[in-house]
């Protein structure tokens, strides 16, 4: 059954939460914060016209969630949409970038008012949140798949291949919550009101880390954020330094909901689940203390250094995961 | 099954022809064309790091490809990322932006090595010819479909909004082979081979605007890419510029395969037809004898006026298409 066209899709439900008409030729898109400022055209035309920042590197990344693999696919489209995009601008975050612009590839079964709503409130309401601007679209038909490219601008890039032997390990917050929630999101489980609002936050509301990156950035060697869980995620500045690394678990952080299981479930779901989205930051010793100074919400939990492989000690004692990290095949 | 996780695949594939690695901080890239000296760090981090050009607007677009619905799912891995790389260039071409940088977001069933190479190399072929580096993407498990978003330089842009009443309209080349070719693309029927192959080259190679947009570039008060048929995509500069337009049928410029066709049905495809990626573009007055003089295969086929809508007119007689143009839902 054919609904409306393309055209109007994107101009109704898109239209009416974010800045899109295409400018009269001259005239730019009126001022509000930093991102919108280098806006010369939005959505409406061929391409998106845009004000790089002068003197600065652009950062950039793209990421596609896939119903029912990435999210699932009955979920509420405005956590759906918050999920989206706060999974791609942790990627911004991890490279230490500030928010800029960003694209939406939406793919739909079906043009459906009761599902574009919410979703362009959700992520009208995120990228307000972070402070970035939509400027391009496109909607096609066909299994529910959402694309989203984020830009930003970036002065002091915290790249994964900067990491030397020796370094310090930090992890951001606490890990394992988005992991051991997982089962809550997706199941009809009866957990207590509160631990179902820790994994709903943890899961579509995953917080990227641009305080803590840009509080670093000046000291950290290299860094990246943790979607595939720790120990692949660390595993991934290991290679890309030539390095190895030494975890030391006696005092990890793990969150609330995973720290509710098993000692053995809990410290396997912290070091190995998914989408937790935190940092995870090398620390040159000299930089140590500059670090410590900053009281972030941090914890240092091992060390690089130039034996390959990740090696993890347990109460003295070498310790291993059943699992490492998701496969994405 | 379980075929190599993202990572390697992404290695395997692309790198084999791409330019893919992250470059140890502070080396940049190898410096080749205009495009790869502006990327700093390309495929391999949470970003990749690109350096704007000075003094230049970007111009971004992104566009989705869903197999069987953009695409055969079953034909030529390598003609799918040709057709799927060069509709989004058309989208440069049409706003006059020249290439600098794409991502590629690639949503697979399963990891399959035999489409996975010529898939990669009809990207890298496409990409090297158009002078456009591959700088991010990501790989997911889920339906096929391919998200690829564009990023050029632009000096002089084209819009859609900047026609003015009387102006000339033109559109590049010959159209109405992608659609008229379609059927032979999509089914087993027989057709001369000289047809059949430009129904492929119309399908899985069309050639974006670049030189005419160039060429054009100081003169043409608004232009876009046809990518939905004539008679809506000129519908878009009409409502863009607030204007409407008259079109002149009599020496209407019909593709080949189209104009193989009886009559009616001809000039219907031409002026409804999809895909056929060229340009449609206003000329005011003033410049009309500098654009002559270009010597450009375009074809001068009507006038913006301030009457709204559409109006056609074949042989003195006004003239009413079946359908107008393409809808995605």
């Amino acid at each position: 059954m054919a609904g409306p066209g393309e055209f109007e899709l994107i101009r109704e439900y898109f239209a009416s939460h974010f800045q899109t008409g295409a400018q009269p030729a001259g005239k730019p898109v009126a001022r509000g914060n930093a991102a919108q400022s280098s806006v010369e055209l939005g959505i409406g035309d061929d391409c998106a016209l845009l004000v790089p920042p002068a003197g600065k590197l652009l950062a950039t990344s793209v990421d596609t969630l896939v119903a029912d693999v990435h999210f699932p696919a009955a979920a509420d489209p405005y956590r759906i949409a918050s999920r989206s995009l706060r999974v791609n601008l942790s990627d911004l975050a991890a490279m230490n970038a500030e928010p800029l612009w960003f694209t939406l590839a939406l793919t739909l079964p079906e043009s459906n008012a009761e599902w574009l709503e919410p979703f362009a409130r959700g992520l009208a309401d995120t990228a307000r949140l972070f402070g970035i601007t939509l400027v391009g679209g496109d909607t096609t038909k066909g299994p529910l798949s959402i694309t989203i490219q984020v830009t930003g601008a970036c002065e002091r890039p915290l790249r994964r291949d900067g990491a030397g032997s020796g370094d310090h390990i930090y992890v951001s917050n606490k890990l394992g919550a988005a992991a051991a929630g997982l089962p809550i999101v997706l199941s009809d489980l009866e957990p207590s009101a509160e631990q179902r609002q820790q994994a709903e936050d943890a899961y579509y509301f995953p917080e990227p880390q641009f305080s803590v990156a840009r509080a670093i950035g000046p000291y950290a060697s290299a860094a990246l954020d943790i979607s595939d869980g720790l120990l692949a995620d660390l595993g991934h500045i290991c290679s890309a330094s030539n390095l190895g690394a030494q975890l030391d678990l006696d005092r990890f952080p793990i969150a609330e909901l995973a720290a509710a299981m098993d000692a053995e479930t809990a410290l396997e779901t912290a070091l190995t689940g998914g989408d937790d989205y935190q940092l995870c930051f090398t620390v040159p010793d000299e930089h140590l203390s500059a670090v410590q100074q900053l009281k972030l919400p941090i914890s240092a939990v091992g060390r690089m250094r130039s034996v390959p492989g990740i090696h993890c000690q347990l109460n003295g004692q070498t310790w291993q995961p059943r699992l490492t990290g998701y496969r994405h095949f």
